[in-house]
């Protein structure tokens, strides 16, 4: 049986390791990375700060695999995403089987938490599927949620009330029924222009826990035109932007209701 | 200027602490507790723990304070809770006036993330809304959703899709619309067994992250009879339970949406 980790690394800040991961990390025979052939060499600067600062001398290896282009150009998200689902899950197949010997432990470190829209895990249990025996194990990581309402030291829901995390498409479709707390990730398109008359706040956050960071909260109205120009410039000036935001309604007058 | 952390500690395992609480931790001249007089030694045990642990001889102190009552007999329970907590802002006003000076650190330590269904900052900003000046930060923990989906190693969302973190009252007046992946927490009445008709998921826990972890997951209209019992023994048993879950419907078809 080979012994795959998943450890979340946190939201940016590499002192966003947990002790759970830190002992993780120190466990690994082989990390595997699937290389985006991309410009954030930060990302990748900050993931080794991370292994040089807390599994040193561990005599660990670490493996690249290519990870296959996602179709952008079609219409058919899902099974877009399935598709590249299924290659990236031939190369890390390929990967583990080549270079992790039985009874050794693998990992992937996932920026974030492991389990919030990322698909390390979807792509393994793609591999279990196929009768690829993995005793598969998921170290939980300070989500970029979590970091970007700690950094604006504001709580994520209202009292005895829903908090919906979703996605800049669907809140560019519309604002989610029954929930006046949005947390919206992944949202290539500023979809929180498209509501700016609704009588709500924004706490906005780009590169969070890193030097980098920006913050900015207000009124929706307000902030919304700031918050595009600081995401253009920064887009431009760094060649690539992580960003996520929280949108907040006023609650309704205290109906009496109870959690 | 007093100086107030509210660090999260993470949801029950001492090893979800981050390296970023436990530089905090050693920084702190005086550790402020609301004491709910209750029967959870354990929980006080183990944050003892944590301390011992990852804070040993930084000569801190730790003062407590009597956590006053909610009044849980009206349904004003919006109300009720908002008394409630300008009565606790009053203790924490109380406790930092008298124990903690000018430019000492004080800290709150938090279960779970301190942001997710947690008084602590709304506490700190009433009294900072009295003109008592406080220089507040707060530290992500890992949750207790994240840690229940990273022990069920299953994702806490389908892909591109949302989720939706709520209440049991809110749940059993309805499934939220439009939203497929539910996380509950705060649910002392088993919302769950309420929606055993829906061709639905349910995944688990109870004390997650100790060693009294109980994991249950399955067909919703399967477990939720055993989740029910468990549920009850646990809480006989230990005399207090602390428990969340996922539920997952199925996705509808592709659509070919995007986030």
């Amino acid at each position: 049986m080979r012994r795959i980790l998943v450890i979340g690394i946190g939201a940016g800040d590499p002192e966003h390791i947990t002790m759970q991961a830190v002992t993780a990390l120190r466990a690994v025979d082989v990390f595997f990375v699937l290389d985006k052939g991309e410009v954030k060499q930060e990302l990748v600067d900050l993931r080794q700060e991370i292994l040089r600062r807390y599994a040193p001398d561990s005599g660990y290896r670490v493996v690249y695999g290519r990870d296959p282009d996602r179709d952008r150009t079609t219409d058919a998200y899902v099974q877009a995403v399935d598709d590249w689902r299924k290659r990236r899950a031939d190369v890390c197949q390929e990967m583990i089987s080549t270079e992790l010997a039985d009874g050794q432990t693998g990992a992937f470190l996932v920026w974030g938490d492991p389990t919030l829209y990322d698909s390390t895990l979807a792509i393994l249990d793609d591999i279990a599927a196929r009768g690829f025996e993995l005793g598969i194990e998921v170290i939980p990581g300070i989500s970029s949620v979590s970091a970007l309402v700690a950094r604006h030291r504001v709580p994520l829901n209202q009292v005895g009330r829903p908090v919906q995390i979703t996605t800049g498409r669907r809140l560019s479709e519309q604002w989610p029924d029954d929930v006046d707390d949005v947390v919206v990730m992944l949202d290539a398109r500023t979809a929180f222009t498209e509501h700016v008359s609704q009588d709500a706040e924004i706490y906005w956050g780009a590169y969070i826990g890193t030097p980098d960071e920006i913050l900015i909260s207000g009124k929706l109205s307000e902030v919304a035109g700031e918050i595009v120009s600081a995401r253009a410039e920064a887009r431009e000036r760094k060649g690539w932007i992580m960003d996520t935001y929280l949108l907040r309604r006023g609650a309704p007058p205290a109906s009496g209701e109870a959690p």
